[in-house]
């Protein structure tokens, strides 16, 4: 069984420490100043691999990363950097092409401007594929980068209070970051650009898969009385207590809640993440007038002492040229990262070093759901390409929530919510909302009324039918 | 004498069965689960030897093959993958570039949109050139790819009957395929869209150079019989019985027939061989509205039962994705087989395995015409690009038909019909229908009675040509 | 202290010397017929090396030549081929790119459009960085390969009569060129396509720092009586004689000159170095229509009887097809020494070959100026992308001429003559043109009376603040 790098939740949290460890090796070797003429003697990994990048957006830095990763390994590189020169030019499917490319090289790289795209070619890959970015979706190795950098600078992940800034909604290293800082139990403070906040199905996807929880409103008012300058704080309590979600809106004061931070939780900020305004993702929307910045004068405050500052670069206008020699400023350390975790990265999954990763991938949690009556309505996602409807078939996991049942496309793991249900055994159609108790194995889901009846469904009595 | 591969006639059989040989020990060695620790044991072959790939027209996929091919030998690669980023960009000649490159790579393969390109490369090159594609005349790499994936999955290539479907016309890994196959000895039956039959060019020079001729008016009936659902069939029987080429127009009866075909020849197809439309090359011009399809239900005819599936991808529409785990499909495994049958070209042009190719290359069966009397009409062919007119003089191979010479473009290989003759000595020109006897040493070709006058040709008497 | 090849003054003659020796070695063992099969028995120089080509402006020739270079060094490279690929295209600044990349690649190789952009990058980088052509700045390594070129050719480069023909405003290889010729001590003899002369700072920087003076009228007379077709000539003698410059237009003749060319000096070409036109960097200016040929009739004269011809290639329509046989033509030589020039040059800023290069850099001849008084007003300047002036100062080099100072600019070269300047101390201004004597500590120099003021300088009396 061949594992991929997808999403972050394909890696466990001990396979992604094993992964660190290994990392701190070849960071050893690759600092030392005499590295060339040291590595020379040793054995070569990756001898006789070849990673092939495969980039159907253009990116020269996150390429030459994997390829100087690969390389520093003792592998070899196929390399396309350009989108008009890929074979989907010419009308081929991702499944067409990565089952030749895996003739031609031992682990692909993709990038790609449509999300799930990259779980698509994994599903049809006998050698490991890793996503190196598809479209708003998630950039999973950025995010190794990310967590590594925080745990070198900081010693541990847990605990950390990590404040988000600038573009959370387009900025996919953000929503991998997320997932990935709320498994290893850091504080997430997020502080978007206004209109840039986390997209619903990111915060959806904490509260459901992470237990990122509301805070009480003691907590709310505690931090508020830190004139802490956010509208919105993930909090991620160390376990086995509660994760914990705060917001300012005391909406659901009653929900349960055993998360309690310790006093002056956010008084210390250890790490300020800001990422650029995704303007290539905008098409025409005014970028925001308010974009945060962060440089010498922001980082004053005394809770920003001592933050280490991050970037998945390349910055914009966003972060000062004047902290560039400022020894909190350590996004250029982060660049460096990149190459000794692909590495690691590289040699688990090409099981050069077999012990990294157990066998198998983490399962899922939720229960997948493949019949033909919905498909999925993000406009980004890969189900939506024509060139990819000839053999993908729509697939979900099914989020059973208090009161209805969301449906997360398997590919771009944006949430659906179908608006009618029933059972494939009597189907008789049900509104959503009215959900109650567990899943039956026959469900159908319906995006409407129309489609619904459209597969044979009718109303629980005909007067409920007309009233709908 | 360095060799190319230019052209499938640039190598004999005999050479072509050698490197296949080679090809089955690379593809032993790759299919091994332990191949790269293997490898890293056993001599690099092409160690310390550098391939450039020269794409003139983006292709990722065979640019890959090639590429992986000569790492897997050992060497390295210089890549150029993108049309615009060519100096031709800024005007240079195919001849300045090769002889430039030469110095820096020790193969270079090279893909270009004009027909002939390459063989122009070829002659101003002190390195192998390899044909990786130009414009619709060859592609010989991918030829040899499909003949060795038939030999592998049949055991011989002689005697085959291979179903050759879609777009015969503008595909060139076609041409090269039919010239393959015709002299393996194998029977050739295309099935082309409406518009897209085998080129006139190409059908005369199965005829001339390799034999294929008409079938008996009896053989037709039979094949009719057998409602095999074409309207041409060209048909290789085994040496050394003549090869014969059927037409279900009953032209030119009483042309001399050796060829006798077993009975019930047809009754089974071993290969069903199918190219995309390759709407790149069309222009404004509508596409096929029945382009033919090879999916289950089109197989489901006993003569299909053991055939072997074939596409040189990307596929688009014309084969169908519920094929894809069918035994007879084998157009990955055809894509796989790239990459050992380059290894063992690459090994064989660049002299690591020198005994496969013998000295000197096949020559050529027909005389050469260097006279500056005539230029290729075909408006694809290098000769009509103004850089390369700036050194090179048109060449043509005069192929003598029952009444009239025909002119083959050495570069794109496109047929020319002069319509007016002369010899040098007496320079009195006569119509080309009328031509009778073997060709003199001093013959002069024009394509119209213009050129012939103002070449100083005058008519046999005063009175024939005022009426011509 | 890392080494960067930026200008061709980046590097001594001595170091140039040392590389050439170098490039000997390199040559005798790439034309040794049994090559890859020797090398494989040695040590890898370059092992685990990286080279990383960052072409902001497409070049296959040049990047091919590195990266074979690199390879045939034993070490790899990462290669970025595509100006809309890189992260410029989302606003990242040169600074930033390089502090990422260096952390990919042990040795940065840069091509850019703009002047200046790659002393930026050297300016902010840990590794080497070598200049791959600067807009129409510099392209030292081309240099390295003429220079070696002609003295491989003609065994010195002391006293060479070298002519330059064509483009030699644009050419960024030509001014490279002719301080290289300048400092070995060849003659220069300029014949430009009208409109196509050197610029205004090449010249008066031949002048300023390399000696280059005017002739004699005595010896303008016995040039002209030789009938040389070129209306500027610049000359530069043998050492310890100081280098001198030749005009027709007999100004200042009263200017010391000690230079003396000996009898018949120009009565021998020893070689023809030609350019294309440079039609990229032209927009819509028509080109010159009396373009110069060099081909065999412009050879026949007697003092081209030995001339090496030379030229960076690509050629258009400025060279003859006709020459490519004859034994003069060392283009094709000049392309083909470029790997092992530049094997050399990356052996030694690798410091691989640590004897190659000496510590320090050549110091900079003049004095550095710093204030915010002045911008550089060359359209191609890097210091006019509003990128880069996120974090980049102008700086400038002061050359002090008889009666005025100029304003040479650090990154691109261009040279401005502030119109006024003034002592920091007083901040009274006086006009440029009426400066004397040494440069004081405190200068303040600015574009016009208007950025005088704005600095706060006043007139020396309130009379002459009037008339200004």
């Amino acid at each position: 069984m061949v594992r991929h790098l997808v999403t972050i939740d394909d890696l466990t949290e001990v396979e992604i420490q094993a992964i660190f460890r290994l990392a701190d090796q070849f960071l050893t070797e690759l600092a030392h100043p005499d590295r060339p003429h040291r590595i020379r003697g040793r054995k070569q990994l990756a001898d006789q691999f070849i990673l092939a990048t495969l980039f159907y957006e253009a990116s020269t830095r996150t390429r030459f990363s994997f390829e100087s990763a690969m390389y520093r390994l003792g592998g070899q590189i196929l390399s396309s950097a350009d989108p008009k020169t890929t074979s989907a030019a010419k009308g081929e499917t991702l499944a067409d092409t990565v089952r030749v490319l895996q003739n031609y090289a031992d682990v692909i790289v993709i990038r790609h401007p449509c999300e799930g795209a990259v779980r698509v070619a994994a599903d049809f890959a006998e050698v490991p594929i890793i996503n190196a970015g598809d479209g708003g979706h998630e950039h999973p190795t950025q995010t190794l980068c990310d967590l590594y950098t925080l745990q070198r600078e900081k010693g541990t992940l847990r605990d950390l209070n990590v404040l988000l800034c600038g573009d959370l909604r387009y900025g996919r290293t953000v929503h991998s970051l997320v997932y990935g800082l709320a498994r290893f139990g850091a504080r997430i403070i997020p502080m978007p650009a206004e209109g840039f906040e986390l997209p619903d199905h990111v915060t959806r996807r904490l509260l459901r898969d992470y237990d990122c929880r509301p805070l009480s409103n003691e907590e709310v008012q505690r931090v508020r009385h830190e004139k802490f300058p956010v509208d919105a704080v993930y909090v991620t309590p160390e376990r086995p207590h509660q994760r914990s979600l705060f917001s300012d809106l005391p909406d659901d004061p009653a929900a349960p809640l055993k998360a309690r931070l310790p006093p002056n939780a956010l008084a210390k900020i250890d790490a300020c993440y800001i990422t650029r305004l995704q303007r290539e993702r905008l098409g025409e929307n005014a970028p925001a007038s308010t974009y945060p910045v962060i440089d010498t004068a922001f980082l004053k405050d005394r809770r920003y002492k001592s933050s280490s500052v991050m970037h998945p670069l390349p910055r914009v206008e966003e972060l000062g040229y004047d902290l560039d020699n400022d020894e909190r400023a350590v996004y250029f350390k982060q660049a460096a990262y990149g190459v000794p975790v692909r590495m690691a990265l590289i040699a688990a999954l090409l099981e050069i070093r077999p012990e990294i990763l157990g066998q198998p991938a983490p399962a899922r949690r939720h229960h997948l759901y493949q019949q033909k009556t919905l498909v999925c309505d993000n406009p980004r996602c890969v189900t939506g390409l024509t060139s990819e409807q000839r053999y993908l078939t729509p697939q979900f996991l099914l989020i059973p929530e208090e009161h209805r049942v969301l449906a997360r496309c398997v590919y771009c793991e944006h949430d659906l919510a179908p608006r009618f249900l029933a059972r494939a055994s009597d189907r008789i159609y049900s509104h959503n909302t009215g959900w109650r108790g567990p899943l039956p194995n026959d469900l159908l889901l319906f995006a409407d009324l129309h489609s619904a009846e459209a597969h044979g469904c009718v109303p629980p009595t005909p007067v409920a039918a007309k009233t709908t």
